[in-house]
């Protein structure tokens, strides 16, 4: 654990515990299997990112309520839906190093308990009373299941262009930042300025989390990933390492990693060549200073808010997304 | 086509006019790819009941405004997107006479795609500004999910009680039929009395529309069902008329039932030995009688209004669910 999450856990401790303790007593089903999967997914070592964010965005707008946690996860059950969904239209084995629910509770349950998840997320929404609030959470889904579905469209295809991938990535990862931050400045009934500079956190914090998220998958071993190291490229998903380095490599170069790219059996030796290559074309760098730059533009957006203990967490957690290994 | 349904069909040809129009228009989707797999859905012969629940009930409580017709496809919507997702979980063929979506766009595609239309049924109902609009959708999907789980997680099981199957059904069915008419109330701003009325009208449409729905899978062929008859009994679905008749028949009987139904490749022979069985040991006529108290108490319920055209049609609507064939 690098220090920079060591002293942000240390800051939201007390705000953790709350999320936890909400994140099981707002579930509710009416079935233990559901409570069983749900909690598979819920109850895996998650960041609790979202939720949090929720909080300290609610506070730092001046709120005084008590609906604050209840709500706060409803982002947290919204991710974990789409976190069950998304395993299961990828394929994948592992998640924060754990077998993935659909692997032992079956396709059919996981589809269903990823619906009740979203329903219960609305239903949190609902009881704030606000409907701007619910017409955001409705806007998170259209868009991450829209995303989600133009990945997988353009599955395996080389041809994919940075435009499509940040058009790509804004719906499925950084709409839900974005639409938390928003979200939680309208619980605190925030003047327009402060919940556009909140949308605006949000959403630089969510480009540059999934560019992060994209660059790890070439950086990181999966020890510490939790999950097989290269899984973006075994699922077929190009990410800007990738579409990065293709477009800067020389001819003989690129033929080299799109063979590699489009093998689907590719070996360990065949993706340490291409990691090679994408260090060597400049990928990684690019895909760094890209993520840089949404976290710079997330950090100031903070600038409308006098300074606090709590601007001074949200700059820390906009720094952590490109400080974390998983 | 029977004289009841081409009779309703000609009092309500208008509503019905603007319903497939705002079905169309309110998609908005930003992917071809997610309005191709919608309309495989949406546009394949649906009746269109649920809209034209909500559609009748808002006028029955005299409402004004304009907001009744986008309104009412959200409950298509919800519809579309749960046949989506349970056509998949139960690995059906047909539906309405053609292949089943995920058998054409894979089960990523479905599933997301499902997701996609709960979210615009949920936009929809925030449109309305009514929160209690809101909590009337979120609870329909929270029940509908968890209907289908326990379904599911008793699927193949003969020891599944009627008192179950009506808790399975109940969230399943008539929590939508339900939901659609109290949220139609809601709409119109009607009292609590005619709230609590067309709620109880919805929820015994509802459950004598799944009986009969079960009935007909015994009683009716592939040509007219378009699907293949028996599909219930294939998928492990234990209904009403094979519990009923498995309470009552003797033990010679019920061995032979229970056989037929434990065999997952039962023969045209062995399904017309269970549903000679069905209807010798009273299955069908107990199903047939649950069914028809439910559409006497859905228009028993009617009678808090004044009788107008529009309470016509729903008692028609009521005894239709008794007398369709598919």
């Amino acid at each position: 654990m690098n220090d920079l999450k060591t002293r942000i856990l240390g800051l939201v401790a007390d705000d953790l515990v709350a999320i936890e303790a909400a994140l099981a007593e707002n579930l509710n089903p009416h079935l233990d299997l559901v409570r069983e999967v749900a909690g598979h997914i819920l109850f895996s070592g998650g960041k609790r990112l979202r939720p949090l964010l929720l909080l300290l965005v609610t506070r730092m707008c001046g709120y005084r309520g008590e609906d604050d946690t209840p709500f706060s996860i409803s982002f947290e059950y919204l991710h974990a839906a789409t976190l069950l969904h998304d395993d299961l239209i990828d394929g994948a084995e592992l998640r924060r190093g754990r077998p993935v629910a659909h692997s032992i509770y079956g396709n059919a349950t996981t589809v269903l308990v990823g619906d009740f998840l979203l329903a219960r997320a609305l239903s949190l929404a609902a009881r704030t009373g606000k409907i701007e609030i619910i017409e955001v959470v409705a806007g998170i889904t259209e868009n991450m299941s829209q995303g989600e579905i133009h990945q997988l469209s353009r599955k395996g295809d080389i041809t994919l262009t940075e435009e499509e991938y940040r058009e790509v990535i804004h719906r499925k990862t950084a709409v839900l930042f974005e639409g938390t931050c928003r979200a939680a400045a309208y619980l605190a009934d925030a003047p327009e300025s402060q919940v556009e500079a909140m949308a605006a956190y949000g959403v630089n914090l969510g480009l540059a989390f999934q560019m992060a998220d994209d660059l790890i998958d070439y950086t990181s071993d999966t020890a510490v990933l939790g999950k097989k190291a290269g899984a973006d490229l075994r699922e077929g998903k190009l990410t800007l390492p990738v579409i990065a380095a293709l477009a800067a490599a020389p001819e003989h170069a690129r033929r080299r990693m799109q063979a590699i790219i489009l093998n689907p059996d590719f070996s360990p030796d065949d993706f340490e060549v291409l990691k090679t290559d994408l260090n060597h074309h400049g990928g990684l760098a690019y895909t760094r200073q890209c993520a840089e730059e949404h976290v710079r533009r997330a950090k100031a957006a903070l600038e409308v808010f006098a300074p606090s203990s709590t601007t001074d967490i949200l700059r820390d957690i906009a720094d952590y997304t490109l400080s974390r290994k998983a």
